[in-house]
């Protein structure tokens, strides 16, 4: 089997997975707006929803561009990593549930709870995408025949902390909510400043 | 015509149908929550929401993962396949009503009606499969010319029992509601099973 | 350009306004059912949500295979052919609209206004489709050079007058809203058995 | 890396975005209808949902246009386009929020503020259109190697100013906020006639 329908698949998931998050911003706002507490107001009072709206819908992308990334090394896919796809989906396209939680819980006692469900899903998040990566590449099973042993290595370096990173990251909600949030979102901008960065760094390296 | 749109089309409503199940978790949960039940509380009161989601992501998975097979063995589509590919994708996408359904309904008196209603949508399901399936392959009409008639064969039998085990599936409802929905759980885990083990088990003895 | 993204895109749209129908699926069902009126009585007194469902999603899976037939015509898109292609998306992807309207209001005395809703959608529908076939077609303007002339004047014959019948069928909505929807319906079955059957049997001459 | 998954990932987020508007038309009809104020009063009184629904479809669908133009000049993308390519998914699938905001809010007080939401979307919108192109087109990094200068030119100068115009007609709505929404429903016919009519009749002076 050739990996374009995992591709669509997957694209289609993430794309609805992301989209659907606009769904949740502004559920919180009342019906109608009090004459002292106008709709501006009501907004600025509900920075969480844009603030969990920006932060999982750049976590969706970033599992995109890296997908993309993992599917550059693969020449065809089986049963079993399709099922593996099946389930790492389910896992992505679970994040607006958590998303929405921290957006109507954070600024109560429950924000805990909320860090929590969210950390939990986005570690799940990343033990199926190395689930994913994992079978492809033991023994070779379905990796391309011109794969750079090199950049293989270098993605199996940087997937292999994730789980556990985001566990530690999930865990620090327990005694600080707000301190799990600020480093799930500070992964995504180091995610995004590393690859674009250090990435043309060592492409211009590597082309001189 | 070639088999492009109509797999394009399927995957879109696949991935929508599967990422949509997303809507209705926590549908349930109190807009507020009392001191003493936390949302921990609610969260784990609302599981029957997260095994529906969990089951019914993994049914449409499995579909996806069939369809993809099924297709493969198809050189070109005529007007009746894609019509029956709308029946059997109106199906599909009717599933996360009936989800939603057993999630409201399976602690109250009314599990029965909900876990009917979920029986008799899979069952219409893969009763629309085969019917994809028999329309394309009798007189050979819509089969790629190279197809292997061990393969075609093999799927035909691992298909035309399936409407019938899960019409049975649907009426242990009657007497079990929750006995009907763990069967359905156990399809999805043997199929994946059966098709990753045994499949790869299959491919080995075929290689040697 | 080439008319692939225009393509993926009505593919996209078409799949996600079919698959959203379900959203209005149970949407009147009541939070909680009373003892002597249980799910089953309220999920059979919701007839009319079930039949909008399918019939919509037939009419979106007809407008599917229909824009299908039209693409595999048309050799290149220009700009205006994309913009009439967003505004003939506009139209269908309304369509769950006036949908949930009639499965709210069938029963009450407003059942006239949600058919005329969904009569006039549909008309609109089928002159953006028109309107997309008759710009391409102009001067051959967008036309495969190897179009057979034919089944280009065959496909003008079989969409110019569905604008004119649409808006009858919508029109006989003010005497009976019932009337209306059922003609709707009889539409789409004749969609499908004059193409499936027909189309069968005139391809089989065309082959002898 | 090659534009294929940018493009159909890009095309799934818009036809999403634009398909989930029509979730919004209609949320504000009231459950039950009054005998004197019936659906069709209820209807006409809500023109401010359709209006929405019409211009923000059809602004996500000039995107998508824009978009496809853009792409047919780009040979290759890298991290750091998939990254900005995410933020600008960001911004446009954030559109139907600020369309509920207006629906809701043009005949209260508060259109005001609805208005400038609406318009700061936008004009972040154009904001991430120009960070694609620049950043595609800087040193000729992504670009075709056969890409006509004069249509790169062309598209730089139509693209430059549209996040200042867009600020501008988002700061009208300070003053008037009817004034800024019928501008920015302007802007919307205005591409459309000039794509179509001017880019014709340049199409046809190139060709003689």
């Amino acid at each position: 089997m050739t990996t374009g329908r995992a591709e669509t698949f997957a694209d289609g998931v993430l794309a609805i997975a992301a989209t659907l998050l606009i769904l949740n911003v502004g559920s919180n706002l009342p019906a109608a707006t009090h004459p002292t507490h106008g709709l501006g107001h009501e907004l600025v009072k509900s920075w969480p929803t844009f603030a969990a709206y920006g932060i999982s819908f750049f976590t969706i992308g970033i599992i995109w561009v890296n997908h993309h990334a993992l599917m550059q090394q693969i020449a065809r896919v089986d049963r079993t990593f399709l099922f593996i796809t099946v389930f790492f989906l389910m896992t992505v396209s679970f994040i607006p549930f958590p998303t929405r939680l921290i957006a109507d819980n954070l600024q109560t006692g429950e924000g805990r709870v909320a860090a929590l469900t969210y950390g939990f899903t986005l570690t799940a998040t990343a033990a199926g995408f190395n689930a994913l990566w994992f079978y492809a590449i033991r023994k070779g099973r379905l990796l391309r025949s011109d794969a750079d042993p090199a950049v293989v290595k270098g993605i199996t370096r940087s997937y292999i902390s994730g789980p556990w990173i985001y566990l530690l990251a999930t865990l620090i909600a327990l005694p600080s909510p707000g301190a799990s949030l600020i480093l799930f979102a500070a992964f995504n901008l180091f995610w995004v400043l590393e690859s674009s960065l250090f990435g043309r760094a060592r492409d211009s390296t590597a082309e001189s």
